[in-house]
């Protein structure tokens, strides 16, 4: 399908691409991802800019007639990632009218993308470092953001982002965090960190560690990080059966 | 327009809606509420059953072409309850294919509600005693069910409600709740009632009061609950600056 759709200006591909996913999507409902990653104690997010757009989009698409709105996300990050292992959470769906007023002003009239839209947005954890962001062909660029450094957002995707963002941080009041973004091995001031980071605050070092071992997540390896100036150089592991039942059932532990 | 529709059969009734549907709603997408109240220590829900059918639907409906979502459920919920000032809360989107499969069997071919929807769950809290349910023309029953004893769902009804209370419970972690729930003046017992009726499982006395005086949500009136063998009976209302506040911020204690 994406081939017949391949060349000529973004506007030209818009307008091929109308009539395709007018018989291969549902109508009304797209999907947008917010992608976290965590790499030099900075947490980043995978963005796109469309052909000839200043600003940045979220990686999103539409969902197949015949799928399941998880898969469709699936695929999606799929196809702009290559990640298979991708931890996907729904957060919110958006549906406000007028969410892409104006952005479809300079492109031929009655295109089927510039209907009124409803978009699922899920966010995804990833292992920064084990994926290749793609352009796909309606794109310029495909890469990863400090959130400290955000660039403009297209439609309402800046909402979308700071609603992921927000819900992230709920997020980690009940769940563990931690195995898609932090390496293998990491030491209990890595994952500190990656908890300052999302909070953007700063956490006490002896409740935190005192927090996270009641949580019973994690396993301490008979290894220690060499070089660096660490002060807790042990080295640990999440204790996969324990981290899926946390995440399953929750810590529920405020209450 | 619902007059045009009022009469014959539930069939009769899908058929003449189907085309004005088709003119008015959005295609694809549906949305549907887990309306909760709270009375004699119970916690209840509000559902509604389909002509002629045996089991129970959540009072939903669809989103006009111009209509921002949250009006959508708003309006859904006012035409069931007569609610205005109902706090919602959007909790997940439900988009399985085959939700529907079967329901439709029995009803003529090509209905336009029998096509696929992809549902918006919102939860509602309520004040059980200010309302009203309402049957709609396609009902012949709408009414609260307590929780300890619901009836069989339709379609994937029951999954909605399952995580909608999950939600409710996740949610008690950093919003305050009880505001739409309880009487305008409650003693400490019966809003501990109303924790533990929804989280299922008996809460440390102690332990609550403290955290409830530490959420700096309540005002103690001068005033004490008569009669009956209340072991607080102190009344207290909610103080409605700070709990707008924390409804907004969330308590964000965990961290």
């Amino acid at each position: 399908m994406e081939k017949k759709i391949m060349s000529g200006s973004f506007s030209d591909k818009l307008q091929t691409s109308s009539a395709i996913y007018k018989e291969k999507y549902l109508a009304h409902i797209s999907i947008d991802c917010v992608v976290f990653g965590f790499h030099n104690d900075c947490l980043k997010v995978l963005l796109t800019r469309f052909e000839g757009e200043n600003t940045w989009a979220l990686p999103g698409g539409y969902v197949d007639k015949n799928e399941d709105i998880i898969e469709a996300a699936k695929n999606i990050l799929f196809r702009r990632t290559g990640a298979t292992d991708v931890y996907l959470n729904q957060f919110k769906t958006f549906g406000k009218t007028g969410r892409s007023e104006g952005f479809f002003d300079n492109y031929p009239k009655g295109l089927w993308q510039a209907d009124r839209f409803i978009s699922i947005g899920y966010y995804a954890l990833i292992d920064f470092t084990t994926l290749d962001p793609k352009i796909d062909m309606f794109s310029d660029a495909c890469a990863w953001h400090d959130i400290q450094a955000l660039p403009g957002f297209t439609m309402d995707h800046g909402e979308i982002y700071n609603e992921a963002l927000l819900q992230l941080r709920r997020d980690l009041n009940y769940k563990p965090i931690g195995y898609n973004l932090l390496p293998e091995k990491f030491t209990l001031p890595e994952l500190q960190k990656l908890y300052e980071v999302i909070l953007d605050k700063e956490l006490n070092r002896g409740n935190f560690y005192r927090k996270m071992k009641r949580y019973n997540i994690l396993k301490k390896l008979d290894e220690k990080r060499k070089g660096g100036a660490h002060k807790s150089p042990d080295l640990y592991v999440f204790n996969g059966d324990e981290y899926a039942k946390a995440l399953e059932n929750g810590f529920q532990e405020s209450w």
